[in-house]
């Protein structure tokens, strides 16, 4: 069975557009704190930490969500993420959001190990080992 | 020759994150913005205009993108799009993020043309033809 | 003594601008989260009901924010409100944030009872009672 | 004669909140941009440039915002800012906003030049003789 992490998120005002339902770059931001929850409190290596200690950061690097059905005013959001795959300087997260299990959005995100020295931009580096074996508790079960 | 509909953003201080370069979230709403001026100023017919006079809007159904290099504080971005195809009440858009020629991303985007009546949410509609006929003039020409 | 309503939120990597500190026009959107969980909790009339029953809304008229100290990344940030003062039509806002008891902000908001017909923009609304009455638990004590 | 700094910004979908309306937060975003607009257009030091050269910045202080009518999808907004007064290591401006000359608010920033280093946050410093220069050619004029 898989593991998943999850956080759940209330519909604020401030993420509703003039149709009255989520306006869809505000997910964006609600998937981006759910990998930074996921690193600081299920990885144990917060993006403040990794700035600080390593000088690298977990930039978006392809990122396909499938909207659903639309999420009003006040709706308590489950967002929630598992594993699909860990490369050298790569994960691949599977992307979940729901509603009262009512499905809200699927999709898929690639995020990049990388070195944020300011000059040319971001570098890929390797995952270091105790990031890669907490990550790896939440991969996808094979089906078998 | 495919036409393309673009606009111009310039990186604001707005749109950047602790690492300095442009926060993903604020691309999307690049986007939206980049859509939005689509249906205003090529097809002709606003989202303002549409749902005053149809009740119709156009909700994101399904969004890709491969980010290619981080974008930095004061770039100018050439935000762009074509069609790659239009359905009954779907267009599917082809994206593409320049700066000064460098590739910052693409992606492709499907948005729905739907009544937007707040009941039971979003409902498909089908394409009024000036629309579909404007938006036809952007489409992908076939390679051959 | 005066009754405080409050919420806490922790900083996102989504609310730090390049400097690595909160970019002040997030606060404003904490600030109207703290205003919308106050009417939603405290009032027991979210602006949800106020639209759906009564077409109004409390958009904001006049605010006034003292930025004492930056907050970071991972901060918890207290976000409290007490009523200074409950007008007609209009009611007055004392707001503070602190982080473990540094103040980050001080400031001031006055919000306007009114209908949102879409037609002329807000008018202002005399408040209900129960309103009036759940908003007054939290005036300020006067000084004695 | 008072000589003012505008930039201009159309009413996005991205700026209105569910009553149609735009949502107070994103105009602290475009006083922001109007803020970065004027240090890189009119004084001729962008924040990008102070940053890299100066390592220093133009925090938020103080700011007070008194809003006057809604603004709509698709509005085009006139920003300005005039000097009110320059400190040591501050500058006051007044700000103001309009659409086709109709009144939208009115406001007042304080806003600091400081150092950036990351350890204790901002720390006050002297603005540069060239920037004070140029700044002080948009102050307002006294009356007489």
């Amino acid at each position: 069975m898989t593991q998943v992490f999850s956080i759940r998120r209330q519909v604020e005002f401030n993420h509703c557009d003039p149709a009255g339902i989520v306006f869809y770059p505000r997910y964006f931001e609600m998937i981006s704190a759910l990998i930074e929850r996921f690193f600081a409190d299920a990885v144990g290596v917060s993006w403040k930490a990794m700035a600080a200690t390593e000088g690298t950061g977990t930039p978006m690097g392809d990122i396909h969500i499938r909207f659903e059905a639309p999420s009003r005013l006040e709706d308590l959001l489950d967002l929630s993420l598992s594993v699909a795959a860990i490369g050298g300087a790569s994960a691949r997260f599977a992307l979940r959001c729901t509603c009262a299990g009512e499905l809200r959005f699927t999709g898929e995100a690639t995020v990049i190990y990388a070195s944020l020295d300011s000059g040319s931009g971001a570098r890929a580096a390797r995952w270091p080992d105790p990031v890669r074996q907490s990550m790896s508790r939440y991969l996808d079960a094979p089906d078998t």
